[in-house]
């Protein structure tokens, strides 16, 4: 198969998604419909052997389809990465360091591959699939173990000089606050982020001010996962529910910051701490955004929850493939 | 003349800066070299007739260029306003709402003509007069009484949904912090700008803490301007560079999350203030861009002064009117 002549009717594609504990492979027809999924692990038992469990995840989910020939490979992946070589520049929780991902994928499967930062894959699956697709400037804003975000201007995902521009989890949002895994200090990630709220609850149950907290999860704050901060909430643990809608704010605050810089005409949340308590969150955000954007600028701007669930990444990177190979 | 027939060959162009205090227009040949130039105060004496200024001020430059064919005009005005449509939409400095500026001149000198917020337009200016040109995404920091920022990405002013994008000095660095003149609390505006400074240097003198800027401008804020910081600095007062260096270091702040966010090749810092007090401004700048932006993101960034003086409005301005003229 010459990689020249399938661009004029590319027939099915892959969208690969590659978390920092799970991977997902899905091919998609011309229509985008599901010709065959696979979900798998990122490292087996020893922590090892991601590369191979990226090649196992697609081969899975061709077979499911049938083998069928296929045009192009996209990929979302955690960051930093260059997405104009798709090299991984940096993946700790992959054990990846200078991994030239596209390329060894391309190698193999003789097809043109993209590579993109899961986030910003997430965003524009989000934006492509939705009715967003009428916005030109969209924020997407996932909090999460971290925060991450994408930035679509004219249509486009904005990747900047160094290829890594949407660092908005490292904003910094309270001079002097708490410190991040990053290494600096007081960014959004570290004051809103699961990890961040967890630290906060596992606080309270210490106290002992958070009785379902404590039962279900004792002080561990890796144990305080969405699910219990949302059930905890129900039950009408106050404090934690305070914990929670001050974090929210705080992304509000920094949605309301993007919004005076960027101008956009939608910000998406999404993630498992904003699918648990989606309410709360569009409550909280819509407050930091109407204290903090400036009144002409935050004037009609969609604030919602992303539709798509775990589609979304391999989906947007089916998109992305799709278009390279349109200009090709 | 008909607008449709001087597109190919544009003869002499018009820029424009119209601020809040003052106005210039400078007609410019096709290398750019000036052939008229005129300069007024904004306002008259009992505060109206900016809108007849704007034309007297265009008709002075034409006069002393010897009333050539010009082919546009490009104006930069404080906004916020619609680049699209060229209507003022409030500067209450000049008592325009809703002022379809754009229009009015259009239809007066029957050439097209582009308005612009005058921070993106002196952004531009800088962008395409300089060799910041062979950049393709930048970004303008401008403080003054306010702070005005202009965002360009690859090579095109950011406009955004509402078309005010760029917001720079509102956006929220100290969480609850002073009151800013746009209502909101703790806007860079509010803890940077040279009213921000003044006032804290005004508390100084009032506590017998800066005995030159006591015995030079009393109390009063409004005399504390930039020449005289820097040389209170100068001499030695201590306290006076202490309060400069903390608002220089939250432009930094600032500039740390714009690159965390858009990742530009160069930041570029204009105005007054840095006029006067280059060195230490950079020296702070750089050292909140080193504490708050991504070491992955900060790498091989340009962070300097602009290089243009009193011109780079008119100038971005012309160079705004002639790009529009060769994509007619």
């Amino acid at each position: 198969m010459a990689v020249e002549n399938i661009t004029a009717s590319w027939e099915a594609v892959v969208g690969v998604d590659i978390g920092g504990t799970k991977m997902m492979a899905v091919v998609y027809d011309r229509n985008f419909n599901k010709l065959g999924v696979s979900r798998k692990r990122s490292r087996d038992k020893k922590g090892g052997d991601s590369e191979g469990r990226v090649f196992t995840v697609i081969n899975e989910a061709l077979q499911e389809a049938g083998n069928p020939v296929i045009s192009g490979i996209g990929v979302g992946s955690p960051g930093p990465l260059d997405p104009h070589t798709g090299v991984i520049i940096d993946t700790p929780n992959l054990g990846w360091k200078n991994y030239p991902l596209a390329d060894v994928l391309a190698r193999s499967y003789k097809v043109p591959v993209t590579v993109d930062n899961d986030v910003n894959v997430g965003t524009y699956g989000e934006w492509c699939s939705t009715d967003l697709v009428h916005c030109r400037h969209v924020v997407g804003i996932f909090p999460g173990t971290g925060i991450g975000g994408g930035i679509i201007l004219n249509g486009k995902i904005l990747h900047g000089f160094s290829g890594a521009a949407g660092e908005v989890g490292h904003m910094t949002v309270v001079p002097d606050g708490p410190y991040c895994g990053c290494g600096k200090r007081g960014c959004l990630e570290a004051v809103a982020s699961r990890i961040a709220i967890a630290k906060e609850v596992a606080a309270l149950a210490a106290r002992e001010d958070a009785p379902f907290i404590l039962e279900r999860c004792g002080t561990d704050l890796s144990e305080i996962r969405s699910g219990i901060l949302a059930r905890a909430i129900e039950l009408g643990e106050k404090k934690v529910e305070g914990v929670v809608r001050q974090a929210a704010y705080y992304i509000g605050m920094a949605a309301g910051n993007l919004i005076n810089i960027l101008s956009p005409e939608a910000v998406v949340l999404g993630g498992g701490l904003v699918e648990a308590m989606e309410t709360l969150f569009l409550e909280e955000v819509n407050r930091g955004v109407k204290d903090h954007a400036m009144p002409y600028l935050r004037r009609n701007v969609q604030i919602r929850p992303a539709r798509l669930g775990d589609d979304v990444v391999v989906l947007g990177a089916a998109w992305l493939i799709v278009e390279y190979l349109q200009t090709m």
